[in-house]
């Protein structure tokens, strides 16, 4: 196993109700997420975030959930590491500070927030069906989505990199 | 003094540097909000966020700041109760959560935040040259967004609320 | 009404459930803390909490409570303030944070982390009844804690404080 | 890799300085914790800390970190997992939130709130030459301290664990 630490972390945001369609999406997402090395990181919860960990559950990615509840065991199924808060919405905050880069699926208010947060702590926030506004970078596939996350993000491990 | 917990409260969101045009506005704003009996909660720092406290001072209102850090001293001069956090930007959550209502007032992406919990939690959000999206209601002056701010909200102490 | 920012702020910390006599200290503790001018500053839920802060609105304080949850209604009805956190037991570390000097009342494992954060903070921690450990001045009654936790604090006002 | 979701999680808490007896105890008791197929969670930072953690990687154990700043790079080196959380000291009740059970070793205020925090949550906690306190099971040596930890701690995967 790659050494975690060096590992991108990439979150994935949205809600945790969704339409078929964006599940998918969310699945594939995850998936590519973990063929491209990066640990997953989500909300832990059901929905785009359940469907994103099953995704990269498959591809035998590495997920990790910080949920708003104090229980981790109220962490979806496919979450390998939950981390409870017990901040409830308050949690977004943390889903975005410890993402190198945030993809956004679908999703309503609590994605928005997410969206927020990544873009005020300096993270490339991609989109994919969701808020169409300053400071998310529209993706038209869930590959693009992946390929634009990564972009910008130097591994942590190139040896030029302080 | 009318009894404070009866009282409405208005949070003002803004960043802490604005244009003065903005500033302008956020003072007016805090002096309507005063002048209407309520109370006014905001994050506690400059910009938008001092133009609005100083308002509700010039009106002898009360206002209450939610900081960032965990010094209450570090919030501007106008607030009255400062309340330390030590959160940083995760403190946007309970600004929107201790406002029966939220007036949005210029701002980048710690606005939106605001805005995003102000809809999470349910509260109303009138926006003054902010971002324009979905959950904000346009307003065209500080009058306005304040008549809108207390729309829909009943009194707390009105014979006929539960 | 003396300017609220330049009043002490005398955190007062117990459990939500306390046997009488407890109860009654915490109420005695409330008023003085209001006829000495400082504000009271709590958990605001019940118990000692509630006892004291009904305690301080005997005396015409000012009552601020800071409650785990997210709805500012849940406080009990003798604070004025409600500060809505969301956050359950995390929050504890918030009413240190916003005391110039606490004062502890019995009380279990909550208020053993209240007395751990008012340490770390180097805020002063006056007990009575309480654990007794190092960390906590033990007091003898209501006058001497207010007292103790007084001392050593000086007027914000003061001439001679920059 | 046995599947991490299903794994014991072993808190260690303590101070960001400690003497030498100390930092060797934690490091003990992060490879016993390794050695025994649990996960170390711990705070993140220096100290006893990052003398668990270094332990716990010396036996080839997975650490997770949950860090005071928001910058998950300002882990210890030997943090596998680090989570930021931007929360400063507040962070405490996180770290008892996250592990199954505590292990305390020397420590000040800081571990003070993560004990109380630990029985808050209901979790075990055991301590070596730390506070001696209603609420931590002395322990003698990291291997008693590491078995009392474990005792008590049902497998998640056993069969008749609902």
């Amino acid at each position: 196993m790659r050494e975690l630490r060096k590992r991108m972390r990439i979150g994935v945001i949205g809600g945790s109700s969704a339409d078929n369609r964006s599940l998918l999406v969310a699945y594939k997402v995850g998936q590519l997420i973990a063929q491209s090395g990066a640990i997953l990181v989500c909300g832990g919860l059901g929905g785009i975030m359940e469907a994103a960990a099953s995704g990269a559950k498959s591809a035998e990615g590495m997920t990790v959930g910080i949920i708003p509840g104090r229980n981790p065991e109220e962490a979806n199924p496919h979450i390998d590491l939950p981390i409870a808060t017990g901040m409830g919405y308050t949690r977004n905050s943390l889903v975005a500070m410890n993402a190198d880069a945030l993809i956004a699926i679908a999703g309503e208010y609590g994605t928005l927030s997410e969206i927020a947060y990544g873009n005020i702590y300096g993270k490339r926030v991609v989109g994919l069906g969701t808020w169409e506004i300053k400071g998310v970078i529209k993706a038209a596939s869930p590959e693009e989505a992946v390929e634009l996350a990564f972009r910008g993000w130097k591994a942590k491990d190139s040896p030029d990199n302080p």
